[in-house]
């Protein structure tokens, strides 16, 4: 094994990061769309027994591709942790962003 | 809008995060042969260097993609802690894994 090993590792890793990077901004897409929603139906920003479904669910998925479900369970709070942080601004800013009347 | 609009954006979100399980199981099938490869040629599991790399490189894909960048850099950190957690762990096992000589 040479370097020249070592890149070819780098390179597929690269390839996955550029697949995760662009399937997270799409993920963030749709968790946007969600709070307006729950902004504009009044729900609130955390669901704890969505989470725990979601959790049961990637920790299955997780067991089925070889990923440690310990790990897809910490990504999952990792996750869903800024896109609470992205609800709580959207829900303070109005569904209609920033300036949005806040007494509305 | 009614709740079928919530249960729409959700099944997306699943979907998605059935890719990106997926993804990240074949990223840590290649960062453990890398894990194996640093192991027996004795590189240290941590290259701060390499890692200042992908960081730009994720930010400009993030920026790209409408991902916020300094999310894909928190993102980057999350998974390289893990990956550096398995590397020391196969470091110490010695590459074929737990029960070879650590003194070899």
């Amino acid at each position: 094994m040479t370097d020249e090993q070592l890149d070819k590792y780098r390179s597929s890793i690269d390839n996955i990061d550029a697949a995760l990077v662009h399937l997270l901004a799409e993920r963030f897409k749709v968790t946007q769309e969600v709070g307006r929603y729950k902004a504009s139906v009044g729900l609130p920003a955390a669901d704890p027994a969505r989470e725990d479904r979601q959790v049961e669910r990637l920790r299955a998925l997780a067991e089925e591709s070889g990923l440690d479900p310990v790990f897809s369970e910490k990504f999952l709070r990792f996750i869903v942790a800024e896109v609470i942080h992205h609800h709580q601004r959207i829900a303070e800013e109005g569904p209609c962003g920033a300036g949005a009347d806040p007494t509305a």
